[in-house]
């Protein structure tokens, strides 16, 4: 099965037009990254795809920077190359520095050893922790 | 293959019990969860699990508490309940808001989705992402 | 660790060459695709994955191209780009259009989101659905 | 980290009330299951989750029936025992016989294996699929 | 949906129980666990599961002890808690103490937390690692 | 988000140096491998693993070379290319033949295929293996 066609702006349709200009003013840039351009085969996809994202990446609770982490995380764990890549640098653009990478890396290391020993050890949760 | 017993304070050897008191020391509290108690039954994993959770936790480039949010998004994606439970509990010590964690939820959520949207896509990553 | 070698008929021993057979047989086609040429290496992992293969993608209540739909959602799940490639060729000989491949992505997607969401809230199951 | 609260329909707010409205609505049900009673929690991620559910699962180029057996597969791989348990009610509604559970299952078995296999052989991708 | 009922020896059809004999025979054991009775409810993926279970695991090039370790450490690192019982209880058996169990666990772990960190940074493969 | 330079001998600081300086005589080899020199660039995490891999790793109540048996397989099943490399030539250098790997990634699929058997068809736990 060989991979999508991307995309380009100039052969978009008005609907995919639509979404790739709310993702340049909303990331105030000038292009489009090829995620959004292979899911514009899909353009209910995209659509759906670009809300969900601007609505759970803006500012809340949580700093975008720091949602940029917690998004770099999973895909590390997950090992979706394009995703390291695509999110690594939006957390770079955001502050991520050379140290503060090592430190996530690190964390997601852990984490993962941790996970198994936890399961492996077969623990039961702590009373406390339910409450 | 029944879990393994865990080790009480009370019950447990010298080399053991120094990692308890430095777990207490370290964290300020008073009592030892599930999890080292179940490690205790190999005293240099338990060891070794401890200091490296103690230098990967402290401040550093990422603040402690962002660090217990990117742990308990890795323990959601690969389901440990126990992880999540320890380390739900640790950020909302740290500070993290029931809104917190929704936003961290659905980060999590639309992170291993986007994850298999961009290797199902196969979408090739960008070149000024590899710069 | 060096990839093994693909075994092509011509050197393939009679046992490899029984298998080779077969595939192409069930298949209606006249060519081995390298997954087999590379389990030929080891003649009885070969013969069992062949056999297993051919009975559960055997048409039966689920129909074989819906089968090729559940093989290939599986594959990207967990990120195999060989499995993704030979499957979703499958699919596609046997009648998985642009579309539905969007439809299935799209699946896979809110599948592997509900599926954190749900473990992320520990979401108890439903009475209903133990009945 | 204690589950969070469900939120029942009686004590829910007009925006959570109007998703749990549509829900019953679309499904031609009266009832509503935890799922969305913990996501309610959080209305935003409710609302967001629920319309790109109903537009996924909707009719399209795969049928809903089949739409949920791949939904069920890829929760049986991640082991998501919410979502196996919904998704398979979900499925049995839709006409999944005891005979299509058990090739579902077996589907899902066969892909774990051969995923690892091709990725264990370092499998290069034949050029065929690729094109 | 419901988990699906045990069949046992009594209710077994003729091919059911021709499998639970070998299962008995082949591991000289007067019971049969649990997820063969599961199994049974779809003859062929019992018979087919048990074939290919029996052919892996016997002795080999690799002793039938350390394949149970292999079983084990694969089960921990998905999760499964129905298969690390079952596979830590033959691990057991065939002579897996306390402190090999301890070691393993470790080795899981370190291999999820390095696994995490090769592909966090991206590390290219040696070219020694190649030949 | 470029990959990390690979820090080289020669460019190392003390602290790296010795690290590489010990891995070196542990290994009785001349060379270090690329993940060592990708970690190289947080200091402490290369210390910090490298202490633990060697300690984990070493000679125990498991053998060195089931050791790297068990590692192979577990990065095998998260589909860790790095890893599958280093840790499969590290296994064939303590006697790993070609046959023993067929049988490693045969129980590799095996056991990945009946984890999600048991856990689609929810099989309960033997009372025989919780005691």
């Amino acid at each position: 099965m060989s991979a999508v066609p991307l995309v380009e702006y100039k052969d978009a349709s008005p609907e995919v037009r639509a979404v790739y200009d709310d993702i340049m003013a909303t990331r105030k840039t000038d292009w489009i990254n090829n995620f959004w351009k292979a899911l514009a085969n899909d353009p209910a996809t995209l659509r759906r795809t670009w809300e969900s994202i601007k609505e759970v990446m803006a500012p809340g609770a949580i700093d975008p920077a720091v949602k940029e982490l917690i998004y770099l995380a999973v895909s590390i764990t997950n090992g979706c190359q394009y995703c390291m890549h695509s999110h690594g640098a939006a957390a770079k653009k955001l502050g991520m520095t050379k140290q503060a990478f090592g430190e996530l890396a690190a964390i997601v290391g852990m984490a993962n050893e941790t996970n198994r020993l936890a399961t492996g050890y077969q623990v039961e949760v702590d009373e406390r922790f339910r409450v």
